[in-house]
């Protein structure tokens, strides 16, 4: 597709997609966010910063959302990886799908309100026992990256959304120069129904099967990368369940979008271990099978964080 | 559709579904919570039972599952009433998507953990003070519930796992004969993709847009009312977008499927009013508008506690 024809379908996409409902408060909230992070700020430090999106956008089947196409995604890589980035003193404007995986909080159960506190006498609740490092942990480690303005929590559930509040994000971050980093773990929809031709109610279920055409998404990362930010260090996501297809897919998505790395990660195997494309060949990232309860995000967040330090160097010369 | 048909068509589904990985340790819940609330246990008292179905279920488009289709469901419905019939004198057993609303917790926020405690001191958390009575009051009536036996909470995610936990709850509660009740306000799959021609691999957004066809989930309550649990009574929900067919389809399901009552909602009005659509006529139910924080399903359980009351009269008989 030539350039024309793909800035022709991103306009229709944003054009009929359904207005974004809290758009001025949240690129209030980016502003002074990364204000508090720049070099000029005075207030905090000047940090690099980095969007890790995370979890996966819906796409609506009807306009008066009964159904709806959903991705799969936990958001446990987003959230692992948020946590070293803070660790590695980058603040972290968090793009994550509603009611998946937080930052801090991997550790805890399914619903940890209620399975993690007891009554201790009438009128008092307190944490039970086996989980009270657990939810302490989280309860302090996020409440301190919130208030020391090193994480911005954004949510998103639809596609729409999501790529709106990522271009809010790109153009906000422009200011940032090579010191920002896009980290794009969202499972993001790749078909969708477009606003207008999406049914007013509820798909009948009268008669016979349900025959469908979904239309593809514009493939917006490549536009992130030359327009919205052209200047940011960004790093895309490659998700396949067919091991045989996914570095092939990931070297393409690298040169069509032209990334500066891809990481190519199969669906069973995601959690041990990822391969990080790029232009100068893959290198292979493990989990640290000697220490129980690391993550393959530890040395992941670790390695691209090198390379975005070398990134800055050579765009300043 | 002929009676053989449909039961070809139900075999085909359940034969063709991903096994139930825990169906034993259901089993074995169910009959413990069944023998606990019966008249002949000696245990607990005996008590009416409800089965609660609340959430939505989920149709996987790929083997390996990165998308699927999903109904929009907060199981705010579900976990209110599962609340009432509790209060009432049930004992409830709650088949629930596994994420959402959970019954004595829906006036808290999304993220109650979270957004809801404070460090009190450097070990000590405690309840953020205009969330304490919420949190509290949902971790002691929630444990009072499930410690006292009156609540079974049982999670579903697919509507092959939805559909087989109700079967199995189903024959298992056969022995309470009419003093058991189905209250199915899940929002269930219509469409959906048999397994066996399910894509094995995630499917390639590279060429054009996406055909799909999905087949008619087959209607299982017609099968539920007559054969796994013949002497229940029966209650099914219909949700519509558009008001114009509510009242028509919900009579048709009423007659389709031998239901006791109807419950027709519309999405919009869906918390200010129901109809129920019973074979002696249609009876309006409205939240308490002078009460804040009133619940529709407080005057709907109502009035089906009093309806069952008269069927299990009817049923001695």
């Amino acid at each position: 597709m030539d350039s024309a024809a793909l800035h022709e379908e991103i306009d229709l996409f944003f054009e009929s997609a359904p207005p974004l409902k809290d758009s001025t408060e949240i690129t209030d909230k980016l502003n002074q966010f990364i204000k508090f992070n720049s070099p000029s700020s005075g207030e905090g430090k000047a940090r690099r910063v980095v969007c890790v999106t995370s979890g996966g956008t819906t796409v609506p089947l009807e306009r008066r959302c009964v159904r709806y196409i959903d991705n799969f995604s936990s958001g446990n890589r987003g959230a692992a990886s948020t946590e070293y980035f803070i660790k590695a003193g980058y603040a972290v404007i968090f793009l994550y799908r509603r009611g998946t995986c937080q930052p801090y909080c991997r550790s805890l159960p399914e619903d940890p309100l209620l399975e993690c506190f007891e009554f201790a006498d009438d009128f008092n609740i307190q944490v039970w026992q086996p989980h009270s490092e657990a939810v302490k942990g989280a309860i302090r480690d996020h409440h301190a990256a919130v208030a020391g303005g090193l994480l911005l929590k954004l949510p998103f559930t639809t596609i729409f959304e999501y790529l709106q509040i990522l271009r809010i994000i790109a153009l906000s971050m422009r200011s940032l120069g090579p010191h920002s980093m896009f980290y794009l773990a969202a499972a993001v929809s790749d078909f969708y129904v477009p606003w207008k031709s999406m049914a007013e109610h509820k798909i009948q279920s009268a008669s016979g099967p349900l025959d469908m055409r979904l239309m593809q998404v514009p493939k917006m990362l490549s536009v992130l990368r030359t327009e919205w930010t052209p200047r940011a260090f960004c790093i895309s996501f490659k998700l396949e369940t067919d091991s045989k297809i996914l570095l092939e897919k990931a070297c393409m998505a690298l040169k069509k979008y032209k990334m500066h790395s891809v990481v190519a990660n199969e669906l069973l195997t995601r959690k041990e271990e990822v391969t990080v494309v790029t232009s100068n060949g893959h290198i292979s990232v493990h989990r640290d099978k000697t220490r129980t309860g690391s993550d393959v995000e530890d040395p992941l967040v670790e390695l691209l964080v090198d390379r975005h330090s070398t990134f800055i160097k050579e765009s300043s010369t």
